[in-house]
């Protein structure tokens, strides 16, 4: 099941002749528009006939084999080595490319707005108009996901949820030291252990990551801190692992937290409110709701509670500060987001729900699975107990 | 020790009054040029008054604490907010970043070829000319190496050897199945097995990677094919692996060819002919000869034993069919090449070397170690027996 890309097509319109990526596979909006992966940067250009792809020799027959363009041309086909030996390598490959345009009957471009600045004024002295496109055309069209798409974040997330017990397994697992760090076989367990833990489990699970947090007590009170040294018992610790599968290229997602021994009155009761916001945020998830509906759900909850959120006072630090959620896929995070900017939800959307309270006095507490919103509501991709206690 | 920016203020002369990256940290140039990492967009400008930082509120305290810059400054000190929700994303942080240039008195710009086009013209919107360089400028001042540098590279060299050792002993211990395959503990020794040994391996020495080369046989022979299946007995293993230190974000290089067995005749003697090429590329290197030179000396030993290069046959498809070496950094691949177009060597440049021979009907040999150029020749970063044999 291909992608829908007429919404590219419209936006093309009369004013451009194609859209245009010049990037590495790395680049998820590459990917996503050739299906196809290479280390090295290449070329794909749609029109409203088709994508066509422009590679090094090297990478032609996989190209031709694997991405899923219409038509695939090898740089060799234009004279890359000639052009690169007159007129260096940026103003060379901007001359190729000009000719693999005209082939194609394309003299205008939107490219995306991270389009290298050094193509496009190259490919504008060979007389190709080139607009960067602020509209997130691509993003949005990547947003909606196929069935496949799904299957995909789903096995991520099932990845996940393996490291996830092999975290909390640590910590079950572990002794409470006289000074109430926690030791694992008689060494300190460290957040590094931990993620070490996570790590390990993804590989052999298909997946990598680039950071993890396993954030414990006032650590887990800033929402971006990974978190290192000793867990210690009775504080909260949370634990996000993001893991992507290194063969589908997406993405999963989830946070839980946990405390060993017994957690203060505070922390069970940000717990239990969490669960409640969580639970709120999922039942406004549907088509025809937007990002901001489910985000207001989660304030709602909150702000009964006499809780602080960014939403009554923007300039909080602490309770409530930041958004529900955001959609992940080829990237971590991508649209839609699930803020008070957040737009429509549509079925095929994959977002994460992770409301969370955050005081340096308190800890930290978050909540976070992911879910796809289907045509009369959402399915969970994630299959994972919500828990505080580890005993 | 910092960096030595004085050829980047050279650069600039009259024409340019600063340099500015717009990146996140995973973009080398942006790292090196600001010693700051984040995971969003941020900007640094250099001008020969200093470095300069713009970051969000969020990476503020951070910014000011790890960084290299003179002074940094908030998006909110130019009321990035109220411009982002005038103008939107673009055109509202290009206002910012205007308006942060201005303060500097910066009228005009040089940037890397890859800045992003969307930011550039609506810079100049704003009346900032902004050109982009294609002298890699920058990529040259970070081919020199500080003396921290090298320490950096070096101990990912370490990991790399514990990773290769790991590899190593998994076939050393492996059993030869009837079929000639490999068998390790009862199951088939694959490509797939080692890869995961030497990924666990480099994790546990705080290293991370995104591809691993386990090549046998056939797979050896393309040296762009990672390598998939049973390893089997008597074929040549090429084993690659490029780690990067998750800390420091410098990265090392490796290669080895391992034989389980009794190696073909032809193996054999290209194994010994490949170890006299790459003894020959270390003797020419010091400083004033060139990376074409270490790269004729190779092409040298492999042409007098009669083997195809393609220095001697620009279209061989076997034998020494790609370059001799190439920088090691922040990037795995980076300046100086070891290549025909390979510019002076000078002390600090730290470079591969990595010859190797290539038929789909012999299979494949390369052998690589990283060093560093010296004063008076060059220092080995890698501690690895060279042996083809493994028993």
């Amino acid at each position: 099941m291909e992608p829908d890309f007429s919404p590219l097509a419209e936006f093309l319109g009369d004013e451009f002749d194609g859209y245009l990526i010049s990037a590495d596979g790395s680049d998820s909006n590459q990917l996503y528009l050739s299906g196809f992966d290479a280390p090295d940067p290449y070329v794909t250009l749609y029109t409203p006939a088709g994508i066509h792809l422009l590679v090094s020799t090297l990478e032609f027959g996989r190209a031709k084999k694997e991405s899923r363009a219409d038509t695939v041309s090898r740089l060799s086909d234009y004279d890359y080595r000639d052009k690169h030996a007159e007129h260096g390598a940026v103003v060379g490959k901007a001359k190729t490319v000009a000719a693999f345009l005209a082939d194609h009957d394309v003299g205008s471009l939107a490219v995306p707005a991270d389009f290298p600045l050094g193509t496009a004024d190259a490919l504008r002295d060979e007389g190709v108009a080139v607009e960067a496109e602020t509209d997130d055309v691509l993003t949005n069209i990547r947003a909606v996901k196929t069935d496949e798409e799904v299957e995909h974040v789903h096995a991520a997330q099932d990845a996940n949820e393996a490291a996830m017990r092999a975290a909390e397994g640590l910590i079950r697992d572990a002794d409470v030291a006289d000074d109430g760090t926690l030791t694992y076989e008689g060494e300190p367990l460290t957040s590094e252990r931990v993620k070490e833990e996570i790590e390990v489990t993804l590989l052999r699970h298909g997946c990598a990551l680039d950071e993890t947090i396993v954030a414990c007590g006032a650590d887990a009170a800033d929402p971006h801190d990974r978190g290192s040294g000793p867990l210690r018992a009775d504080e909260a610790v949370i634990i996000d692992i993001f893991p992507r599968d290194k063969e589908t290229k997406y993405n999963g997602d989830m946070t839980r937290t946990f405390v060993k021994g017994e957690p203060s009155p505070e922390i069970r009761e940000w717990f239990d409110l969490t669960e409640e916001a969580f639970e709120a945020a999922l039942d406004a998830v549907e088509p025809g709701a937007t990002g901001a509906d489910v985000h207001d759900a989660v304030c709602d909850v909150y702000e009964a509670a006499g809780e602080s959120t960014l939403r009554a006072d923007p300039s909080a630090e602490t309770g409530f500060i930041h958004s529900t959620g955001h959609g992940v896929g080829l990237d971590v995070h991508e649209l839609p987001s699930l803020s008070p900017s957040g737009e429509e939800l549509r079925p095929g959307h994959v977002i994460t729900i992770e409301p969370g309270l955050y005081d340096p006095d308190i800890g930290g507490v978050r909540i976070e699975d992911l879910v796809v919103v289907t045509e009369d509501g959402y399915e969970n991709l994630t299959d994972y107990p919500v828990e505080l206690v580890v005993e």
